[in-house]
């Protein structure tokens, strides 16, 4: 007799079957096998040698792609919103002004978890689409005096990839810090930590490095950390407590390593993988190609009479490119047909974007001519073959 | 001439290696094959309906392994830490009475979670290797009052697994949410979620699951939900907010999944295929078999001479064993002895445990009688080599 009152589940006595397809969507992009296999390799302890060599090679591949000497630099256990929380979480006290620049959906969540930890949020918005010129960030700055400026890098739902020099330099000189998403831009836009004076940069791990989703690569300048380190409260979460984080990672002057949580142990061999796979190829050839790629997507778009969502070219985000949504089709139906005849997924529209776009993500592995011609060609036949309201 | 003030790091453009080796630590335990291998599967989108029909299967796993008719069941996109976080992050809110018993370092984490988040925190302790009787958890109820009652079900530092019955009755008569963390115990220690009237309860992926670390099945009774979301505050955390993760779940009465963020797609294959190995076997035959190979370890363990750190038989944790740690040795220099000579992984103590026991873990396909005779042989010759302290 049983002592279980619920069952096995039938649909796990089933075979476990995924298909292949080619994701061009904003991400997760296409593993490479190089890296598939790196998840197949033995698990270790979290705190064997051979782990912590793992992790340090991950700290070397991380400023080494981030363009930064920084010491405090690590993979978060999860996905680009823990990074994004871990950057908040540690900068920001409850009551401090925090400055978030919203131009898409990232800006707009930056604000959310700003707000839930009592900081006082302030933002400047503009439409999809668009940025900001620097002259408004710092009109911002010396009015809302921030501990903390957030702005979005590859801003992922519009397509726009945010200029960033100089804005360091303002930040500081208004005495905040600089905190840079490039999730979706990392690899495939230049950025450059250091140089371009930013305070926290992350990124994921499942858009140009082609590793699966589940980490996310993080740096602290000094000057970052100096704010972290001398708050007056602890950040409210445990599990993204810098100081935690810092000695488990070894990046502070404690000679061993300090359990803090278990670290997703292949999901770091595969982010070792894909962080050795840039260092091989080269940050600058990565960049160029994603920029080269791009430019003969767009040109062949506007061949096919279709018109990209960002006006202006410098800003058009190489990653991810945004397609003003064909007029009198329903998007779904296009993005629908597309998956069903060529196996490809492209995507709509995501928060301020919604409805009005097409996206397509061409990153890392993803990021060639053929797969380029591949798209266009499954465009052209589900504007053949989709219908076109009379509308 | 390189724009690039950081060059390819060394040490990333050297050949990745990983060594093999049995892990009969606490934890992260071995992967079998048919968990690595489905991981290896090609990449899906986070919103594909492959990708939720996973999901779904995931949340009938976890309703199996839990024993739990609970609709809002679901995986946390990280370790048991985070799927903690969440636990406390929702159901609590800043100024709430919370009482944790801490019997090992998972309930002096949860305390510290609990406070950072502005709770009024109130612990019952007891010293390392014991427990709490059903009097003593119903007097501290009594005595605080508090909206969540925090247990921990297998004390990995201690070697503790809690006794659960009659607990959830007494919360509930005081009225007070139960929370378990049975992330060392679950599958290798009878826990029955319903009956034993537990309103949350998460466990992790690496343990008796034998999937990477990286996931955490987590489950929240009516009672839990009614609490949370009727709570005044927003959750600090927006990644661990369970109205999101309800969305992107499917739990909640939503026809469409709402994007919430992109969880770990090969990290959930590898779940639902740790959930799909314990749905064949059955649930009580893999108690069964932790409980049977741990009694066959223990009696080993004491015919050698050495003592079990938990006096009590019936509530040794038979995922996890601690041994006393022998009196004269250098417990460093014999887990050591074994990783180099045997090529197998045990562990000293930890927290409140540290340089009093050895532990060593059993989960999973790791336990087995075969591992059983191994990891005694190995301990049998540390014995005879490690320097044994005149003292």
């Amino acid at each position: 007799m049983s002592s279980l009152s619920v069952s096995p589940p039938q649909c796990l006595l089933r075979p476990f079957v995924v298909p292949h397809r080619l994701l061009l969507g904003p991400g997760p992009s296409n593993v490479s096998a190089r890296i598939v296999t790196a998840a197949c390799q033995p698990m270790l302890g979290h705190l064997h040698p051979e782990t912590i060599e793992i992790m340090d090679q991950i700290k070397s591949g991380i400023q080494y792609a981030f363009q930064t000497q920084n010491r405090m630099t690590l993979a978060v256990s999860g996905p680009g919103h823990a990074a994004m929380e871990c950057a908040i979480f540690n900068s920001v006290e409850p009551g401090d002004s925090v400055l978030i620049a919203v131009n898409g959906i990232w800006g707009e969540r930056a604000a959310e978890i700003a707000q839930r930890i009592g900081a006082k949020v302030n933002t400047i918005v503009t439409s999809a689409g668009r940025y900001f010129t620097n002259n408004e960030i710092e009109q911002a700055l010396a009015k809302y005096n921030p501990v903390l400026f957030f702005l979005t890098h590859g801003e992922s739902s519009t397509g726009v990839v945010h200029p960033i020099d100089g804005i360091g330099d303002l930040c500081h000189k208004y005495g905040s810090l600089f905190l840079v998403d490039s999730v979706a831009a990392l690899g495939g836009s230049p950025i450059y930590m250091d140089k371009q004076e930013i305070d926290i940069l992350y990124t994921g791990s499942q858009k140009v490095l082609n590793a699966p989703p589940g980490t996310a690569p993080i740096s602290f300048s000094e000057r970052a950390c100096h704010k972290i380190f001398s708050r007056k409260t602890k950040p409210v979460s445990f599990f993204l407590d810098l100081s935690w984080l810092a000695s488990y990672w070894g990046c502070d002057e404690k000679p061993t390593r300090i359990y803090h949580h278990t670290g997703p142990i292949t999901a770091l061999y595969s982010l070792r993988e894909a962080l050795a796979i840039l260092a091989e190829m080269g940050l600058e050839k990565s960049l160029k190609r994603h920029k080269d790629v791009a430019e003969y997507f767009h040109a062949g778009l506007e061949k096919m009479g279709l018109k990209l969502f960002v006006e202006e070219k410098k800003v058009r985000l190489p990653t991810v490119t945004t397609i003003v949504a064909p007029p009198g089709y329903d998007w779904k139906e296009i993005t629908g047909f597309i998956m069903k005849n060529h196996n490809i997924e492209i995507s709509g529209g995501l928060g301020p974007s919604l409805g009005k776009v097409l996206r397509v993500g061409l990153m890392g592995c993803n990021s060639n001519k053929d797969n380029v011609d591949m798209i266009l060609e499954a465009l052209s036949e589900a504007l053949r073959h989709c219908h076109k309201s009379k509308v």
